[in-house]
């Protein structure tokens, strides 16, 4: 079998440990298992809308790294994982407790020692980038070490080396790094990034922008270099900028039974459009499209198909009999 | 035991599979599964709400087709059934996800080749005509086979001449067959019908009648001689014309766990209160009732008790401790 | 092991039964079980925000009464139980059905014969009252047997002796007993009572109150005595009467995915507050803020955290990363 | 629908409440449900090996009471029931935990105060006598009140005037009864029965026969002069006298995922057999088979089929494909 | 990506439909879903183990149709599906039951219509054979369809062009055609086999071989020229003829969950050893191994690592802490 | 409430996940969580028999480091837990998949960076040692981090200074450290041991113990001075050594659902009758008849009654109603 590739996303996937919905960790006695992690997220995404994709990180090689390989090969991506020895690091996981208003969802990370925070780029096999025309990374991976911080790096530089364009998602996270240190982390990587995703909140918390969301985009644009910028404002919906436009996108309304996971469905969902040969416009329809479509699906990857993105793009639903 | 019969339904009955809300087919480890059609899902209905009810078709005798005769038995429903080699036909199944917006409900039919295609006057047993007041059928049973919708003529017919009243659901599948066929399917059977149930949108797309649910209803009656028509409008509720007289229905509000059988449940119902001696405007009542009741019980069929619709037509809910 | 006491609460706990929501019990084929009752609710709820609970009940030593005991010391209560010979009594039991408008949810106690129906005050030990501060009941232990009535009025009277604060939920259960009835009994103990928490509807139709919430408390307050009278108004809020001071405090919005438990949440947050050094108006913030949590938790008692309940108070939500 | 009958029971049905496997009681989050009774389980296993049965009882008209009536005619059983208030007496229910040695099944009572209890012969119909040719009932119906044992006794003399054949399984409980008491009862009854099923065990310590099973099954036969007489001996099989004849009947080896019923299962292919026309001889060999079976299954009845005993009778088992 | 081939198989794979073990298909509220046929378990196992497997097929392009590939691919198996229209065939689906002595586990095939029995050898890419090494199929999928088996000849041909070395399960079926039919069409393929795989029975009752099994494996490699004949024997082993020379492979001693794919799971661990370089008499081991873990697992697949065949290989077990 | 303590245990506990029976690590959708831990399952089983556990320990405060909590206070053990920050260190967890012959159970530890590695005897309060009699530890906790190996000791200093007897489970665990390191450490832990809990095979593996049991407890008990040495031997049963004389105790047959825990529940059934007075050849009795009671139950700890261990020990069994 000789395969193809679009799209190479790099990044750590964890086991998500949940209860059912209107549980309490405390009290379960039984905990649904997904592999969940926002790089390989977007992988699956943008692999199950139409996208050849593979995912770089490192596991170790037991019961469960290999139960996150499986579970991403089962919507079509190609692990490309370094497999290290259990002992050298394990598989990180995330509780979470799903809310419910006034209770919001409760996400408690274990991903201390897990073994991509001893990633080097010597561990992962970058073959994938020949005939692929994507690097997608978030902001998550460089929080996790200084290793992986590093090979993010060099993995960005590579990718612009080997003619990808490079996509980068803020992805803040309270949890792992205070907003100053982030902020340095990310501006060091910025000049690998052609195409940034970041939400309003992080862009002026973390990133330190004021006025509105096209203002932000303008002014990182220009400070970065960035060729497209994309600040989500949640239920107000995408602002992008490319080449001096601006592109608007609304949110598709939606029934929220799984929350998590839906910023990487709107970039999996931009990512497989673009790589589709979509415009932006385009590209960003899909993007709220996949987004609204997650949030039915519980578990952290968007598990749709292209006809149901392309139906709430023309305004679909209801029961089809 | 002698029993007495009220309502006969003929139909298919399809095992229906479906994974947990949230969860898609594709990465579903379980499936649900419970007996469901259109025409068992009013005898079971009618049941609950007090009517003896008896169900004829043609099953394999095998353990997926005794699953579904417990299941409707269970529910108090008198399977009369022509049991079959289970080489001569199978048990159709359906897949249901449940959808949640904007993502529809889909489903998924895998009932060619059903033992119920190959069924003839012959293979049934129409005892039941004998003491019973009504009989039910829908227009999904034509779309099966040639053989199947003779069988249906054959049964209306019958239940002419035992003076049964026959109610008739169209039911329009647009997986089944086109427009224009089921439409010369239909009329055929029309003349043989005493009440019809139409969605307004399939009176326009399927019969091609025009103007609101009102006109459609008197050009249906007077077209086809039907003593009832029954029109209903989704959330603007039904309108049945009788005689001559008009009368209209709202809708009960409900929050909707499994919106299938949402129709079948109103037919239930209805028929319920007519054979319990009620006039057609407590017939409506009753039918929109069991329909919002419906709405809140997963499963094809209105798990429901003749106190929790008598309820809803009061205005009731709560707690009730 | 040298532990304090602040709340000690009496009642019976029943093991709760209930289908998946959507289904109804008559075709479940498995049933979730969990202990409830209105007073070791309470004490639950008042453990979790950081109170030392005790329990006292009667019991019948066997795996089911186990089942009991087990759930309460899971939450931190220490169950003060007077264990019986299995066949001096049973474990009473409820059947649930979690409703969705316009089905109500469905109690059907099955708790005729409970062990605590024989309760008496020899029965229980009080030793917890030593360095307790306050002793809470409902108006369900009275109405399940005249010992259990003659029981409640001993333990009111002992932990006034005692000096203890002595609160009482009002808890008008129809299907326990008629109003007049229930109405003669409470009266009996109001003497006893310093905190009342009554419906706004079962002071109507039980006390034989008229007016408005603030009329209804100070009417109740100045005919029995008490020093702080609680009237809730579902959707709109409790009413708080104390030294002739009205407190008023609005309801937190919640997606409600159990409803029952709720008015003991309530009075589980009131009490940790107050235990906890808090003023009337903090205690009712904190109830109000345990109330709406526990909507959002499938069972009988509020499995929330003190940080929780702050958080609700101070407006939070939203996913925490 | 006209009806035959072969065989009425009569007695209680409880519904059982199980953790799953391996669990215990105290520790389990739910349990599956099940209706189970030692005389209904017989009618459900005749009616599955062909016979047509009805089933006597009194049960409150409530989800529960529902519940049982609603399992048993999903297998073929019609309940003929007397419904009473859900005030006047609940469903019992029963607690198993499935055991493992050294740990045995653990069954835990809760049958106190069940309807069945005040039934009287006035309450049950017994139209199904008319055309039936067969009555059975057991040892526990006696024990649950007096006014149970007097309408058993009225029940047998009934089905004797009408020609009945009537059957009886000692089936003590030492949960319900000393042995002294039950034996008073059951030799008033003897009387009334034709064929008698009694465990060697019992025999010897409650009815205080000696010797070998079939120097116990003279005694008895020759004392209260049943027609037939079957011992059950446990792994070493059962043996019958009639006529003076002996029947041997070993054991079919089987794997025990869940021993409660077994017994009910032997009488239940016993009585199939016999009232299908076979001989003593054969319906030991279905007695046996269907027992096997019923071991292989979960929940309290035998969930199998006519080729299934008549496989295991002919020796079969292995993969069917 | 570029990918490497060691094995193609081609067959129908269906989805499994399974109660819970103890439950039965009439009474289960629940089925598992699982992928399962003999082909891609073969390539499932044999990819677990090491091999690089493509599976060939023809599949609705359906969420069923889906849920199928998505099995797969977890495992590593590369389908190459001919996806046709839901309408033009559906996916076989077959019902287990589990059994446990004296009950034996039943299969309830619900094949009819598969989208397979309408496959050519123009639907199927076989770019695979490139660069493969082995092709294997079974005698289930000749009878499926008359193009099926055409399909079948054309690839075992077409691999023999291509030089793989081509295996062949028997694998009779007898719910599928009688044994004389069967015989012609296996003896067809025969010339273009290299390896049979056949069951001691199959090879007497069906290919009408007599003597022990050694004679057989004698008898059918001179008159159809296998290079290899591998006879299985239950519980006695297997044996196999090579270059005239006999090899016997005993049988692990497991404890059975799931006895379904256990033949096949001999032939994966067979061929993964053979592609991995291994001799006749370490693939049998291994082959042996394979399938006695097989048996601890539930589902059609042996989902296994090398480590644990190693292991049984070496006599190992026991718990590792 | 005033407590008195007769047990103190110290060590790790980590939230056990473990797919149902039968199914895989790499291919489960939900895992069983259970709280586990050597020391902590053996308060847990010797609180069940009676005694009053205290178990020590280090946990992050957290939903997970509750969720063990919970489930100990439900068994009776009171936790005195050192609370930390989730930040400074997790809940460990391992990964179970219960094991069928010849698959081996299978433990993926994924214990790095727990809590309890950071902890010092500082951290833990000791009130409890005021009024216990005995203090029970495992070689597990040493192998943890050194800080842990230190307050292993200090707290076996502490425990001797307050005149408490001292018992210390070897538990040698592979994956945790080699041989030659665990002998030493635990060779400067057992001065302070009075009764000594070795597997003959870790006698002879990692302290290289020679001879058969006796030999080997003989050796133990004169180079070290415990009072009492316990070897145990799997299927053959224990050997116990105290003031020169020998006990030999065989082993229950049990039927084996869950095999995690036996030795730990061998250590709680010995302390459990030790500490009610029971002598040596009581307490081995009682040992292993709550090992074979804890085979039967799933999960880590031995869920069993004190009834449940009498009537093994006095040869019990089969179902009791």
């Amino acid at each position: 079998m000789v395969g193809v590739t679009d799209l190479v996303t790099f990044g750590e996937t964890m086991l998500r440990l949940s209860p059912p919905r209107g549980e309490r960790l405390e009290t379960a006695d039984s905990l649904d298992v997904q592999a969940g992690g926002a790089e390989s997220n977007v992988a699956v995404g943008a692999a199950r809308l139409g996208a050849d994709a593979v995912w770089l990180s490192k596991l170790p090689d037991s019961p469960p790294g290999r139960r996150v390989t499986s579970e991403l090969r089962s919507h079509g991506v190609e692990p490309a994982v370094a497999w290290t020895d259990p002992d050298a690091g394990r598989v990180g996981t995330y509780y979470l407790e799903r809310g419910a208003a006034p209770r919001g969802s409760n996400v408690v990370y274990d991903r201390a020692g897990a073994a991509i925070t001893t990633v080097t780029p010597a561990d992962l096999s970058t073959a994938s980038f020949a005939d692929a025309t994507r690097f997608h990374t978030t902001g998550i991976t460089p929080a996790l070490s200084d290793r992986a911080a590093e090979t993010t790096r060099a993995l960005l530089r590579e990718a612009s080396d080997a003619g990808l364009t490079r996509s980068f998602d803020l992805n803040y996270r309270a949890k792992l790094w205070e907003p100053a240190t982030a902020r340095a982390a990310y501006e060091e990587l910025f000049e690998h990034v052609d195409t940034l995703f970041v939400p309003r909140r992080d862009a002026r918390e973390v990133l330190g922008r004021e006025g509105d969301a096209v203002a932000m985009a303008h002014g990182l644009a220009s400070e970065f270099g960035f060729e497209t910028v994309v600040v989500t404002r949640g239920a107000e919906g995408a602002v992008a900028l490319r080449d001096g436009e601006v592109y608007e996108q609304s949110v598709f309304d939606a029934e929220t039974l799984d929350a998590i996971g839906t910023g990487d469905a709107f970039v999996a969902g931009y990512l497989a459009k673009r790589i589709d040969g979509g415009d932006l416009s385009a590209a960003l329809e899909w993007a709220a499209a996949t987004a609204a479509l997650k949030r039915t699906v519980a578990g952290d990857v968007a598990v749709v198909t292209r006809t149901e993105v392309e139906a709430v793009v023309a305004g679909g639903g209801g029961i089809d009999r």
